[in-house]
C-alpha cells in the first residue's frame, strides 16, 4: 500500500517519530501523547499530529497515540515492516563505521555486502560482512539488494553511483560530499555531516 | 543580527542551498534562479523563494539570484561568516572519519580538538590534531570553543554531554543513537544515520 499524497517533509519526519515510538515501546509505555513524542524527538506537537492525519491516525482524547498500532503503521508506509539489505560501497574510516553501527537493526536493515576499491581490504571480515572486490557490483541485481550506500571519496562517488544504478539498485544514501546525478526512477539521499553542524551556530548566542 | 522569525524547517534547509550556492560559485556562475538551485539540491522551487523572502531575497525578475550575495546573506545569518571551532569526543571509526572529512572547511568549520578516554589512542595525532585524554574535556571554556560533537557509544553519550555542558559548550551534534538531555539554553543536533537510510524504502517501488 503507497500513502501517494504523504509530503516528503512528513515522510522526512516519520522514522524520527518511529524512533521515538520504539523508545517509548522499549521503557513498557503503550500509549503516548503527541507532547510527550514532541519532547521527546524536538518536533512541535501540532506538527506531529498533522503529519499522523495523512495516514488517518488521530490518537484517542485523553488517552494519546497506541505506540504498538503507531509503529506497525510507520513501519508499513515506509516499508519497513519487510527486512532491507543495503550494499556498502566504500570501507574506509565512515564505511567501517557504518559496518559496525548497531543503529540500522531498529529500522529492519542489514548491510550484507560491502566493497571496496582496495585489493589489500579485499577479502576481509568485518561484523561477518567479507568485503568484495568492487567489480562484484553488477552482481547485486541478482542478489535481490536495491539500496547501496556511497562511502567512497567525493572524486569517484558518480563513477559509483553510475555502476550501483547499473546493478539494478533504486535508493541510494550517499555520504560524499558530491552531487549525484541518477535516473529519475532512482532516489537519492545525501547526508553531509557538515551540513548539520553549519545549523549550530545559528542557535547559540555570541558570547 | 538574528532574524527572529526564521523557522527552524528554513533554518535546516539553508545550509543546503549554501553547498548548492558555493558549487555554482566554484563552477564560475554569478545568478542562479530557484528553479536551477531546486534542480540542484532536491528541494522544490516555491520553496526556495518563500525560505529566501523571510530575509528579504526575492531575486531579480528574468536573472536569479546573486549568487554571492546570497551566500554572503546565508553565511551571516548561520553566523558561518566568523571561523566556528568545534571539539569531536569519541575517536573510534566514526570519529576518525570526522576528523577526515574535508567538507566542514566548506562552512568555515574545524575540528580543533579531540578527545577519547582509551589511554592508547591520546597522544596520537590525526590530521594535526593530537588526541587528548577526556579528563581536558573542562578546558573547553578556556579555549573558548563552544561546539561539540558526541562520536561516543550509545552507554556514554549522556555522560559525555553533561560533561560539555558544564565545559560551557552551547551546541552539540549528537552521532550516537541515544537521546540525550541537555538544558534548555543548549541545542542538539540528533543525527541517525540509520534514520536517513530508513527513508529510501519508501521511495522505491516493489519489484
Amino acid at each position: 500500500m503507497r500513502y501517494c499524497r504523504i509530503p516528503d517533509e512528513t515522510i522526512r519526519r516519520l522514522p524520527v517519530y518511529l524512533r521515538g515510538l520504539l523508545f517509548t515501546s522499549e521503557h513498557g509505555r503503550e500509549n503516548i501523547s503527541s507532547q510527550n513524542l514532541a519532547d521527546l524527538v524536538g518536533v512541535n506537537a501540532w506538527q506531529i499530529r498533522k503529519d499522523f492525519s495523512y495516514f488517518g491516525d488521530f490518537g484517542t482524547r485523553g488517552v494519546g497515540y497506541d505506540v504498538e498500532k503507531l509503529t506497525a503503521k510507520i513501519k508499513k508506509i515506509l516499508k519497513l515492516d519487510i527486512a532491507q539489505k543495503a550494499a556498502l560501497v566504500g570501507v574506509g574510516n565512515l564505511g567501517s563505521a557504518l559496518l559496525a553501527y548497531h543503529g540500522f537493526v531498529t529500522y529492519g536493515f542489514e548491510i550484507a555486502v560491502a566493497f571496496d576499491a582496495n585489493h589489500k581490504k579485499v577479502g576481509r571480515k568485518i561484523k561477518n560482512v567479507v568485503i568484495e572486490d568492487i567489480s562484484n557490483l553488477r552482481t547485486l541485481k541478482r542478489r535481490k539488494i536495491s539500496l547501496g550506500i556511497i562511502a567512497v571519496p567525493y572524486q569517484a562517488a558518480q563513477v559509483i553511483a553510475d555502476k550501483l544504478v547499473k546493478a539494478g539498485v533504486r535508493g541510494i544514501l550517499n555520504f560524499s560530499s558530491c552531487y549525484i546525478t541518477v535516473p529519475k526512477k532512482v532516489k537519492v539521499i545525501t547526508i553531509d555531516i557538515a551540513m548539520d553542524l553549519a545549523r549550530l551556530p545559528y542557535y547559540i548566542p555570541a558570547s
